[in-house]
Parts: C-alpha cells; sequence; structure tokens
C-alpha cells in the first residue's frame, strides 16, 4: 500500500522568485525517506483562496497526508493557519496557553532590538497564536507554533503546519515525527523503498538512456525500477527508487552501468565528489592530512568557499587566493609578468602558475589554478565566454591540467568550473 | 480583466529536492510583469498521471495559459511533450523536418564527444521530435524544442511546453513571446500592474506588520494594494503589487515606510545593497574607483565570489584573500600571531587586522575583514556558533566593526555573513 503525500509551499515571495523555496524539495525527500510517495509541491501566494484550492487539489489526487509550510509570520499575509482551519472544518480559536509561550520566546527579541514598541510586537504575535480548534499544537522553534490538523468530519488528509524558515521547519518536522501520533497515523502503512544513485562525470545525458535501452535488451526487469536521470552542477545523476524485493534487478542495473561507464561512474555509493576529494586528502595510515589551496580567477572565491562548506574542512584547507587582476596573479600567486603578456591571463600555463602558486603562499601539498572567460564580455573567437583553463599541482611533482569551454550564464559557468575544478583533484590524488 | 496563468514543474529530481527549480520562479516572475496572475506553480516528479493532474489543476482553476518545464530530454523519463498531447486531445506525431534540424543541432556534439555511438544519440533524440499533432515548435535552443498546444476541442487552456535547462527556457520563452500568436493570444487582456519594492536592513519583520497597521489607521487605502513582505538572506523586503490607478496609494505607503524606517530602510527603488555598493565605489567626477579587497575566514571566499558576481566588478575588485588557517591570517593578510594568541582568531581585533591586510595585500582602497564561527562545531560560551566579527577599513583612515550573532546552520551563517559585510562596506563608503 502506498501513503500519498502532498506539500504547499506558501509565499508570494517564493511563487515570484524573490526566495528559492528550500522546503519543498527537504519535505518531499524527508516524506520518500519514510516510504510514503510525494506526488506534487504546490507553491501558491499568500492569497487565501490559492492555498485553499492546492490543499483540495491535493486531497483530490488522494494524498492522506499534506505538509504546508510558510505562512506563520505575525504579518496579515500570513494566513496558513486559518486556511488550514477552513479547509478542515474548524473554527479558529485564541490558545491562550500558547500566547503566553509566545510572550516568553519573545523577551529576549524585544532586548535585542530595544527600539521597538513593545506592545507592537504583541499585537502582531498575538495572531501566531490563532489557531483551529482541536489541533495539535508543535511548539515554537522561532515563534511560530506548528500545528497538526485532522479533518473535523473525518474522511480526508492530514495537514502539518509548518513555518517557512527552513531552520524552524525542519527541527519541529523531525519533533513532530517523534512526537505527534496523528502525524505518525496519517504515515501508517507507507512501503519501504530503497534509494540508489549513481554518478557519472564527463558524458552527456543520452548515453544513459543507450544504456537503459541495452538494460533492457539484456533482460534487466527495469519496470520494477523507477529511475530518473538528470544533470547537476555538471554531472549526471541516476537515482532509483525500488521496493527490496527489486534489489537483485537494481544490482544487475547498476552492474551494467559499471561495466558500460568504467570510466565516466565515479560514484555508485552516494558520495559527492566534494566528498571523495576530502576522503582523499584524509590522513591514512602511511600519510598525514594532505592540505589544499586554490588560486582563482574566474571564479572569485567559488571554489574555496565550495571546499570550506563542510564542517572540520580546516583540517585540509588553510586558505586560498582570489586574483581577478593580472596584478594580483602576479603579487599574491607570483605569475611572472612576462608569462601573462606573452600567453594571455586565460591560458594552460597560467593556470599551472597559479596551482603552483597557490601552494607555495599556503605551504600546501596541493594547488589549484582556475583562469576563464566567465562573460557576458570578454570573450573573443580565439578565447569565447565560457573557456576556463584549469590545472591542479603536487607538491610531488604530479601536475595535470585542462581546458573546458563551458556553455551558460556567468553564473552557471563560475559554479560549473568549480565542478570541473574537484573532479581534476580527484583525478590527481587517485594517481 | 485578469488572465490565471499556471506553471507545472517537472521532474523527479525536482520533487525530491536532488535539483533546486529557478524554472518556476522565473516563469513566475515573467508571467507577473507581463500583467498575468500567477496563481500557483505545480512541481512533479516524471510520472505521466501526475503530470497531467497537476494541467487538470491548473485548468480548474481557471488558467488560461500554463507552462512547463522540464521532461523534454532523450530519456525514456521525459515524457512532458506526450502527456501535453494527451491532456489537449492530440496524437503523437513524428516531425521529419523538425527530426532533421535536431540532426544538425547534434552533429558539432557528436565530434565533441567522438567515443559515443552516434546511432544511439539518433534514437534518443528522435523522441524529442514526437509532438502533438498541430502543435506550433519553438525552435531548440539546445537539442530540445519546445512547443505551444492548444486544445483540440477548444475551451481550454494553452500550454507552452519548454525545457527544463534555464539557459534554454529562457531564451526560448522570450523568442515564443515574440513570435508565437497563440501565446500571445493566451495572454491577451492581462492587466497592467506596477511593482516596486522596499528593501530594509536591521529590523525584525513583525516591525512591518505594525507599519501597516499604523498605514492602515492613517487612512492609506491598503487593500488597493498587494503587498508581501519577507525574510531574504537577512534582508526585509517589501513588495507591492498595484494597478496604477493606485499609485497615490502606494506613494503614501512609501513614505510612511521611510519616515518610520529611515535608518533602517536603505532602497526604494529596487537596488539591491550589491548594487548599491559598486555605485558606491565607481569612479566619479571627484575620485577614480575605490577598489576593495576581503580576507575572509569563516566565509572560505564567499564574499570575493559575491563582489565578483556582476560583469565587470574587476574594475573594483582585484583580488582577496581566504585565510581559513591563523597561519594563513598571519602570512597572507599580516596579521599579528601575538594578537591571535592574545584576544582569538575570532575577535574585533583581527577583524580590523584582515581588513588593513587585505587592503594592503592587494593596494586596495577599501579593505574588508570576516572571522566568525560558521559551526557546527567550534563554539563555547563566550563565542558561540554564529558568532562573526566584521571589519571595514579604508585608506583614508575611516574604520567600522560590528560583531553580529547569526542564527541558523553553517551554511545560513556563511551567506548572511556576507550580507552583513556588504552593509558595513556600505555605511562605511556613505560615510
Amino acid at each position: 500500500m502506498s501513503v500519498r503525500a502532498g506539500i504547499v509551499v506558501t509565499g508570494t515571495e517564493v511563487l515570484t522568485g524573490r526566495v528559492s523555496d528550500r522546503n519543498g524539495p527537504w519535505l518531499s525527500e524527508q516524506l520518500l525517506a519514510l516510504g510514503a510517495d510525494p506526488i506534487a509541491i504546490a507553491v501558491v501566494g499568500d492569497r487565501p483562496q490559492d492555498i485553499l484550492r492546492a490543499l483540495r487539489f491535493l486531497a483530490s489526487e488522494g494524498c492522506s497526508l499534506i505538509a504546508t509550510s510558510g505562512g506563520l509570520g505575525p504579518t496579515a499575509d500570513d494566513l496558513t493557519a486559518a486556511v488550514v482551519g477552513e479547509f478542515q472544518g474548524r473554527e479558529m480559536v485564541l490558545d491562550e496557553p500558547l500566547q503566553a509561550r509566545i510572550a516568553v520566546i519573545l523577551a529576549p527579541l524585544m532586548s535585542r532590538w530595544p527600539d521597538l514598541d513593545p506592545e507592537a510586537i504583541l499585537i502582531s504575535n498575538r495572531k501566531q497564536a490563532v489557531i483551529p480548534a482541536g489541533a495539535e499544537i508543535l511548539e515554537p522553534v522561532g515563534t511560530a507554533p506548528g500545528l497538526v490538523v485532522t479533518p473535523l468530519a473525518g474522511g480526508g488528509p492530514t495537514v502539518v503546519v509548518l513555518p517557512g524558515p527552513p531552520r524552524e521547519l525542519q527541527p519541529m518536522w523531525t519533533a513532530a515525527l517523534r512526537d505527534s501520533e496523528q502525524l505518525r497515523a496519517a504515515l501508517a502503512g507507507a512501503a519501504e523503498y530503497r534509494r540508489d544513485m549513481l554518478r557519472l562525470y564527463g558524458i552527456p545525458e543520452s548515453e544513459i538512456a543507450a544504456t537503459l535501452r541495452a538494460a533492457q535488451d539484456a533482460g534487466v526487469e527495469l519496470e520494477r525500477l523507477e529511475i530518473t536521470t538528470c544533470l547537476r552542477r555538471g554531472e549526471v545523476e541516476v537515482v532509483t527508487r525500488y521496493e527490496p524485493a527489486a534489489a537483485p534487478v537494481y544490482d544487475a542495473f547498476a552492474q551494467l552501468v559499471r561495466e558500460r561507464h568504467a570510466r565516466t561512474l565515479f560514484s555508485d555509493d552516494g558520495t559527492t565528489v566534494d566528498e571523495q576529494v576530502f576522503g582523499l586528502l584524509r590522513a591514512d595510515g602511511a600519510r598525514p592530512v594532505q592540505t589544499i589551496a586554490a588560486a582563482e580567477s574566474c571564479t572569485g572565491g567559488l571554489l574555496s568557499a565550495r571546499l570550506t562548506e563542510r564542517p572540520g574542512s580546516s583540517d585540509a584547507v588553510r586558505g586560498g587566493l582570489v586574483v581577478y587582476s593580472d596584478e594580483a596573479k602576479v603579487k599574491l600567486a607570483g605569475v611572472d609578468p612576462a608569462l601573462i603578456e606573452h600567453v594571455g591571463a586565460v591560458s594552460e600555463e597560467v593556470a599551472a602558475a597559479l596551482a603552483d602558486g597557490a601552494r607555495a603562499a599556503l605551504d600546501a601539498d596541493v594547488g589549484v589554478g582556475i583562469t576563464g572567460i566567465a562573460g557576458p564580455g570578454g570573450g573573443t573567437a580565439e578565447k569565447p565566454v565560457g573557456l576556463v583553463w584549469l590545472a591542479v599541482s603536487h607538491g610531488d611533482g604530479r601536475r595535470l591540467t585542462r581546458s573546458v569551454n563551458l556553455p551558460g550564464s556567468r553564473a552557471d559557468i563560475r559554479d560549473r568550473s568549480t565542478t570541473v575544478a574537484l573532479h581534476l583533484i580527484r583525478r590527481l590524488l587517485l594517481g
């Protein structure tokens, strides 16, 4: 039996693109992991009618659980609780104990913003204690409480109402799973699924389509696997969801991919290239941790930022250089100005000199150099927008260089360059 | 008269959060600008039934235009064209001239991937030339054509079918607006709206709620304005959409915000703090461009990356330093190791020394220093996770420092720190 679930993300700022939604995909992933079947994320503005229609759409599609995000704030356009109350046939009532608990939460906020009118804050937030009668309260993580609201008349979906900020929504969801019997009841009967991922780098998506046909021809029962492929930051991801009984089918499929794409398949265990690079830099029995430093021109610091995304990256990353101008390449990374004059800043030679310069400046074992034309201006027939030269060098004398011609916008080219760099680092470290 | 519009974003990778959707919000913004009324973005997986249901939901909500993104690729899970054909009551047919045009587009791809089986590519992509009979073709930007498909029987929404990659979708949409009479007909009668934005920094969102009540009390006809507020990267954005006749109402509201929030309102003309900082750095009659450089610890390069996001930023940004370790702070930014020893790396003094060090290392007019605890580990009672010290110094001797206690995850803290830095830079440059 499958438990269908839906997600309603509210907020005109999300609908109109000023804020990018992280909650819908996060909740969907959570529901998948619980064995539910997320069928849609509906993003709507702050208008009550649109929120109500989205709830009705998901209910009519047979969802037994709907999670909402957003619209629980203090302003008048925050209306989700009231709409869910209407949807479930429940009147809105002030919960006085909840109001008192919110007042306690607000006290430190008021001391942080001493200029504010405390009365105004209390009025704004009284609203947050008005909830559908009989709803289960999920205690606030910020100032907004969440709710679990079942239909008064029975027979419809349970609605879990969550706040918009991800740092409030995520712990509240986790707590609700633990504490709310109504939520657990709505999820009862969810099937068990497995989910596995293959990641490939350096091939077009159409090659996977050919492999899927080959698998079919070889008798692999693909209809027992739910396979999706997508391009993500320059890599091809193949995600497969299947019931435990179909594990041998998945194994046969994965084996075929391993055989056909041995050179481009870099991950079959869910690890990202970022994780693999850190795994390779890590100390092992034979040697201490290897350190890494980048000297970046067109990426302007994005690679260093990506290398320091994970906690604990300071073991391997001491720092880096952003060398946007030629003067900075010379002064910080020690690139010979005559070399830049001779071959141009976007060249294999300068990328290599940047890698060596980063290594020297930061006393690192591994150096990375990136120099390219991110556009939209600055391209020539010989060196068009999207041309990026990359180099990785190691203190032991090994070195790799490559160039790529990346498509897309300035932001795409800059982001994609960091993926190319990580794969080049990985190749060098694998030897 | 209002033209209701809806958006269907397809792709299991989007529904399950592996890829974050940029198309839904972008299309919504475009529709708004055209005077249409986007009511919902429905994100669904690659299952045909779910795509079909999302189309039916939006049609039942009175949309006269639906735009879809994704599902036009070469793999078998790319099914949008066929589902839209079914939805509109049109059979799928191979368009041979289109197939030939796609073959021409694929030729350079095949030379780029010389190892591939050309036959496999052609089979994969033949599929992309199978379209609903009578559909209008939008010429491929990548390899996938788009479509404009009206209901065979009349009386329903026009569906514009667009590819998933934003760099294909965006130019195709623009071309369709110019060339497709069917698309223009679906948008006929859209109202004209204005849209204005106020940006504030350094106040909680609840203050805006109080101001809205004050506006109401002062007789401003708020019901003629569609006002939404949201928190975005540490700023409060107030966006108002209104018909041209309500312009005096908006002006009265904006004036009230200016009066009540004079110190925190930093933009009433749509400019971002990033744009304002570059405007202040730019050369004017009195002096040449001012240059800027950052020395970043916890942000790991994110501020330099943000400063180099815009084309032409090389006028003001020569480069920067990523000084993640104490050694790097000493070696690259010239921070006195005794100072770090004495007050700790996360301190006002070290932030100031980093700002000065960045200025010196890059010969810049303005230096920025950022040092903080991004977490999740490394916090203490005295210096908790989220504590960030920032400093901005100018070659003329001016200096500003501040500390913040930022909430959220490691990624939130790092990102938010760059916003705090930009506001500090702005304050220094404004004098």
